[in-house]
């Protein structure tokens, strides 16, 4: 594992409480700015992750060493994300593991392309395909940010027009068309590999779902999934009063061979 | 990847629809009998994951490479195991991957082993602990059956009393008594590093996070997750009658490093 | 309120557990049998409500006064019942109290139309409408069996032919193609009245919402519930890990009336 | 059922859209002031319910006739008030219907005691209590305001203390420390009578069933109820992204009566 020091260049967490929480990069010369205080960054350098240290106004916050989920939850969110919830789901489903090779569509940010990375490393590859050439900017500085570009390949393409890699083992869409890509995810998968897709309405999920039947996909299913946080006091436990009711849903199928005639 | 094509000795998951999928190891003169006729199996070896073979009775089975969802979901039933959302999650704020080191206690039949062992590979390590060793031969079959045996070491220990390794990211607990353990996990864990702890009660909640704050872990919360499938029919699209109402609550926190000087 | 003494002819509750209660009609020489030994029902008389008895294996049984939700409950199970939970929505959100002018359809075994009779006497009505003839006769019993019998005209009707009610309060809805009676429910409705109608799929409630607005319906508004119980002990207190996962959607909606002039 | 023009002195629901309905009464005089323009108030005498009337800006407002839901949701928000789910379950779980006594405590700003009011007429009461008067004072005009104070006896106690009615239908709590009021509710209850409490946190709820159980109370049953509401469109259909995660759990049982020594 990675030295336990932080580095000039490292990036770092900044933990004041469970609700604020800061990611910053350790670069000499800058100065972290918080209604707490401020920090001046190259002091940080040297100082080992889980200490903890005061801002001007002597406020404490602890150096934390970004973990996924600290990358996912701190991507530019120029488009939606889709949630750790969802993104551990889709990775758990997808059957990715270490030297997988993955087909992504579309990259947005690059939240759930990170999470694909992170799970390829050290010898698989994301193919993130993405339509919109802004997004892929910000994606590439979130997956540099995050130590992970090397296991993505960004497309610049169009992927209702096709995928280019063949026998890869999963196809994961967050689109809003997948049933228009479901056609060529089925030429790109190896037999048996397994595509996922999320989609926020139920018109997507009916449309994709009776593409992928079509297709001669199986185990082809749909849930969603809902997280709630407590708020965990003696005495005072209960569950948190705000709550996401919905983000999406995630499709699920494998592809079965198609019969030959005879 | 894996060749496609079944040997004899791969395991394959036999796929009649959504819900009825059956784990084999393909072996020479072993049959495999259903209610809807019998399988030779030494006939599979050769076969393409992804193809279609016939019954005895002429029904249709998919041949399908098994992944990681049905390695846990096949896991032999011995105790409760972790269902696939809830090993999603604590994979995912774990914040383990290729190369982790992590202690998990305890191992039971090895359904979360499996998902932590398979999130590691190639060069991390699983040291597992589970003070019933009736468990271990169990968990070890499982584990083994998933090609996942050589990055777990089963230990047969009572976390309860201490843990032996150092340094580790992330400690992963599913016992009746974490917050006996938490003592040892700060003990065990790098600076910065994750516990994770899962419960079904609300009364162990409470425990393990009282435990955690007064270890100077932060960065504590608790959250619990609930999945519903969906049946996806045009006309006919709706939430599943049947649906689990609860499995635990998921409990994270990070080691901060305590302040040294008075 | 009534006298709390057990007469002949009375219905009675007998609890043995929170999971295992009984509805019987108490009458002169019957006996009621249970895996836990027999009950005289004569024995019953005069006995009061809240009392505790002994089966013929010296079992006790506690005798409670039958309330909506055992009538609800107990009702012949010839077709799908609405749960307690959506029930009590479907009456709260269709504004109805004591006095009100109901249309109902379909009556089914009579659960709703149990709830809905409840609710507006002594001096309302519901009419309540099924094309099924056998149903009525089970509805019949059940309003009978709860005491609401004469606050509810049973009518043999197809609603999606016409409902011959004017100005009343409020029209509920528990069918297969609620968007057939949605014109009809509109001429039915007073100015300002509300539709509540109850559909287990999304097909069935984007046509019903659809026919709202197209009639000049407002406040088109559709919900679904989840309940869940919780197991409460101290020390092992959990929700129940069983769970209805979904029953159905709850669509309501109020009249506007049509902009008159040119 | 009243007369459904509009007279001055009624209230009157004005509906813009179903996330912007206002309240008024209508008064000779009185302006009421909007962002999408001004209404002159005493021009909606004589209108009827269910029609539409313009603003000075020309925007159209539809006159809706209050209901339950509509009286609850725009109580003054003194206090927490519980939902419409919660206040639907909670009438129902009770019991209660025309004619039936029940005791409330605490009487907070009224909304719960609306609904309850509204339940109980033309021949029921309600007695409840509240300790801090100037919540009573706030509660007594949303009674009033929705022509439900005949049916309420608001009296200033102290619940823990003691409940001075005798052979109620049912108790229903709503307060901090609903165990201290669960012996007098004992006392308070006709035999077989119903006890429903509303607490946020478990451990109110922990409390409180053993207070119950120990009581000789029976069918001790605990629920929570989430409510989700759907977007509904054809093409755009799915559950929306903001949900009330929590509000609190509500415990029911029934009093059974003690064995008398023999």
């Amino acid at each position: 594992m990675a030295n336990q020091k932080i580095s000039e260049g490292d990036y770092a967490i900044l933990y004041l409480d469970v609700r604020r929480t800061y990611m910053v990069k350790v670069e000499a010369g800058k100065t972290f700015h918080t209604h707490k205080g401020y920090l001046e960054l190259d002091e940080l350098v040297g100082k080992e992750f889980g200490a903890t240290v005061q801002s001007s106004l002597g406020i404490a916050f602890t150096l934390l060493k970004p973990v996924l989920t600290d990358y996912i939850m701190k991507s530019s969110r120029k488009t939606q994300i889709t949630y750790p919830k969802d993104t551990a789901l889709i990775v758990m489903f997808s059957g990715i593991g270490a030297g997988s090779r993955v087909v992504e569509a579309g990259t947005g940010t690059g939240a759930l392309t990170t999470a694909l990375a992170h799970y390829v490393k050290p010898d698989g590859k994301v193919y993130s395909c993405e339509i919109r050439e802004e997004f892929q900017k910000v994606a590439e500085k979130n997956l540099k940010r995050a130590g992970l570009l090397e296991f993505v390949e960004l497309k610049n393409r169009d992927v209702t027009a096709g995928i280019e890699e063949r026998d890869v083992d999963a196809v994961v869409l967050d689109l809003a068309t997948p049933w228009l890509v479901a056609p060529h995810a089925y030429e790109a998968l190896k037999p048996a590999g397994i595509i996922v897709s999320f989609s926020p309405t139920i018109d997507q999920v009916v449309k994709m779902t009776e593409a992928l039947r079509e297709l001669n996909f199986i185990c082809v299913e749909t849930v969603e999934c809902l997280m709630r946080a407590m708020q965990v006091e003696r005495g005072k436990t209960r569950p948190h009063t705000l709550m996401t009711g919905h983000t999406g849903y995630i499709t699920c199928a494998r592809k079965a061979l198609r019969l030959e005639r005879a």
